[in-house]
């Protein structure tokens, strides 16, 4: 006879990265690997979700501007009443948890219900598309700070608090750059940031059709719009982005073989000893 | 009989990320598994250098504040000699290799050496301290930018440039704060931080010692000095900060069991199978 305790459950706010699944962290990947439910949003790549095993039930609880599938209170609903139900929840979102991601109600809420969760960091838009473009983010010489953006077209734009004070000495990194690069370049210029200051759009990093464009910042206004996810690199550190971008080939997903490695293979722990007793 | 071809050696800038081995990339742990040679940094944790099979080569390059081991000129020349003489050579990096990682001159050297590379991303110090004391960077309310700084004991401080301006709806993260919190909280008030801005301190996130502090700037001067790797936030999301931060669980590395799930494991493939021909 086998007793089963009610454990209780737990919510995983984790991070599934940029889109290819070798950049997962370890920790995320066990997680889904050993979940009863994953709520993803709609940037979750198809190879990320392509490792969460056949039973594990998987929603896609994603919001699209201007088209919400379903609301956040329906979101944080369905956690609470999983972890509550003794579940193993991993709310998996794009990148980071804790960059864009509009996680704060999630975490308010599940400490609210007394839910316990963990939040499993993920690696963010910026950093992949600055090692796809083999460029550093920092530089002692010019780029003493590092600031990240939401630019998102949905948002009301609030008025632009760009000075030259902020832009000096720092890599801009603008999530979500939407396609209205002329009024963005010219907020920029105004904020006394120079029209040769180096620009690298980089469009599905990591994913299979991952794009780039290095320009500067006079001619960021004719750009065209990249799919999202996409990304805008501004500052003295693009001008040294790889110089064979137009090719870009995705290295995250270069086989292994290629460099004369083999892939590694991950044993799955069957489903029925997961919930061992 | 076996052909063995002479194949061309590889350069794989690579993030550890915070500590926990848990937080590794499944690209940084097959490549690790896979190397012939791991130069690696002095804050890469034990827990990391751990997942390095026994046949795989490990120097310890890291260099610290007025005590350098290893000149920076004699790690390029070992990346290229390695690269030469066909090796796959894993530069590892505690955090990311693009943020405050001085990873700008070994891409410059390698592109002059014609030597093939690859930028891995890592988990970076300001996600995983904002995980553990599970507070997100960004709030859509008033963290509208996240700004990382390098505070290092060791550079020359330049004049402060902070204003109303840039500290305004921001989160400001300084990697390697130092211990001088008192010039810091000093210059954050002159720049219209207020005296009660929520900071927080978290040194070793993810790692077995890990510590945080939660204060308010105008606390921040009589914080005790905490050892390195350490990390400062400064903002309204810190005020966010687990309540229970004195005790401060090392959830990246609580065992899986705990959760009703268990460890996964993971198929080391035989080092001679590796440089199969």
């Amino acid at each position: 006879m086998q007793i089963r305790f009610n454990l209780p459950g737990k919510v995983y706010l984790t991070g599934a990265g940029p889109g290819s699944a070798k950049l997962l962290t370890l920790r995320a990947l066990e997680l889904l690997r050993h979940a009863d439910l994953v709520l993803h949003d709609d940037l979750v790549s198809d190879d990320v979700l392509s490792q969460i095993p056949p039973h594990v039930a998987v929603q896609n609880v994603g919001k699209r501007c201007g088209s919400k599938k379903i609301t956040q209170e329906e979101i944080l609903r369905r956690m609470i009443a999983g972890a509550r139900a003794g579940q193993i929840l991993v709310r998996l979102k794009g990148g980071d948890p804790l960059i864009f991601a509009r996680t704060k109600d999630e975490i308010a809420a599940l400490r609210q219900a007394g839910i316990d969760f963990e939040i499993v960091p993920g690696i963010t838009a910026a950093t992949a598309a600055a090692a796809t473009a083999q460029i550093p983010l920092t530089d002692r010489n010019n780029a003493g700070r590092l600031v990240f953006v939401s630019n998102h077209r949905c948002a009301a734009r609030g008025k632009s608090s760009w000075d030259r004070n902020f832009t000096a000495d720092a890599t801009l990194v603008f999530y979500m750059p939407g396609e209205d690069f002329g009024t963005l370049a010219s907020e920029l210029m105004e904020a006394g940031v120079g029209e040769e200051t180096a620009c690298l759009l980089v469009s599905q990093a990591t994913r299979p059709g991952q794009k780039a464009i290095r320009t500067t910042l006079s001619g960021l206004p004719f750009a065209p719009p990249l799919e999202a996810p996409s990304l805008l690199i501004v500052g003295a550190v693009a001008s040294q982005a790889r110089a064979d971008l137009t090719a870009f080939p995705n290295d995250a997903s270069e086989p292994l073989v290629q460099a004369g490695l083999q892939e590694m293979t991950l044993d799955l722990i069957a489903p029925d000893e997961i919930n061992a007793d």
